[in-house]
């Protein structure tokens, strides 16, 4: 089971629409339980007859599931994963997909701030505590691209220091049709991985598209 | 005419040798002129009957040629650049593919620096001054594949503020069979496509290959 923390938001509920209609099933975390739930009926709708998708608070959520999927703004992030510390089971594995874009502090969402930990994935690990690890991926995914049923045209570069959690994130990567999971190396270039959604933002701007994103090419797969 | 500074690297020999094999005039640039007309006379005989490649010093270059395409370590780019500023001709179009990867101060390459001006790219266009219009581009490209003679799979993304210098990259860019130019935004962007290119280094390693690569995907071209 997987709790998406923030799923009531754009990318959130995108993934969880996506995994929900492969057949894994969903919590939606949200500070508001009644939001949540109501974004779960959505989803449900709309996921097809393979759907299992519940809401809940994130706090609730967590408690719930082996691996928690982060999609929450930037600017919440730190506080929310103070909350959430306790919540954690023993071997969460912890996916962040947050961008440090600087429109969490009222600037640009095509420029990204410096985060003291290097990066929002670090800053994450270092929060969250002990009883998680912790892989960075999801980012580069458009969340208008993933509210459709066509395939994404996109890769998920997945950053993690755990092998188990880096697998963990592929495999939920590979289950949305049309993206690959590309091993992204350590935790510490989730800074990059990061920066790059901010220039898809510019890019989506400059070719007046929603759904810019990536493939890698040369890796001979 | 195009002078390729550093042109005796990987990097500059194989962008050379590209745009020589589709008829553009080189000049290959070092700080020794000899070994510049050494390099010139191997692409020369490698890049077909089009070819038109020179050798000479980094200052003679720059002082025949109104394009001038910088790859060189960032180590020197720097000091280079202070070198070459009296030598720019008024309106000359400085393309700089310079990556501020931390291998330069005894570093990882999969790491950048912190570069006080924000990226490589900008820190040229301070330095270079007012004669120059700068634009960053061709970083992603490896020099494996530009050496040898099959399309290029990767698309290079063009940071500038001048619309005229981000013309010359991207036509520059296009002559490279494979290889699309991707309108970036502006000059401060080309410090996530410079961290991009450390991240390539990073899947190099991890996957075995030399020639890791990107497409930007969801533009609708």
């Amino acid at each position: 089971m997987i709790a998406v923390v923030g799923g009531t938001g754009p990318e959130g509920s995108g993934l969880a629409q996506r995994w929900a209609r492969v057949g894994e099933s969903i919590i939606i975390g949200s500070r508001d339980a009644e939001r949540a739930r109501a974004a779960a009926a959505h989803i449900t709708e709309t996921a097809g007859p393979l759907a299992s998708v519940e809401g809940a608070d994130n706090l609730t959520a967590v408690k719930m599931c082996d691996i928690v999927v982060l999609t929450v703004p930037f600017a919440g992030q730190a506080e929310l994963l103070k909350q959430l510390k306790p919540a954690f089971r023993p071997g969460t594995v912890l996916i962040d997909a947050s961008v440090p874009l600087a429109a969490a502090v009222g600037g640009r969402p095509t420029r990204v701030l410096g985060v003291w930990q290097g990066s929002a994935a670090e800053q994450a690990a270092e929060i969250a505590g002990k009883n998680v690890t912790v892989a960075a991926a999801f980012h580069s995914l458009s969340a208008t691209v993933l509210k459709g049923d066509q395939p994404v045209d996109c890769d998920v570069i997945v950053c993690s220091d755990d092998e188990r959690a880096r697998q963990v994130a592929s495999v939920l990567a590979a289950k949305i049709p049309g993206v690959r999971a590309i091993d992204g190396g350590k935790l510490e270039n989730a800074r990059i991985v990061e920066a790059m959604t901010a220039l898809l933002i510019t890019l989506n701007i400059r070719h007046k598209v929603q759904g810019a994103g990536w493939r890698v090419t040369g890796l001979g797969i």
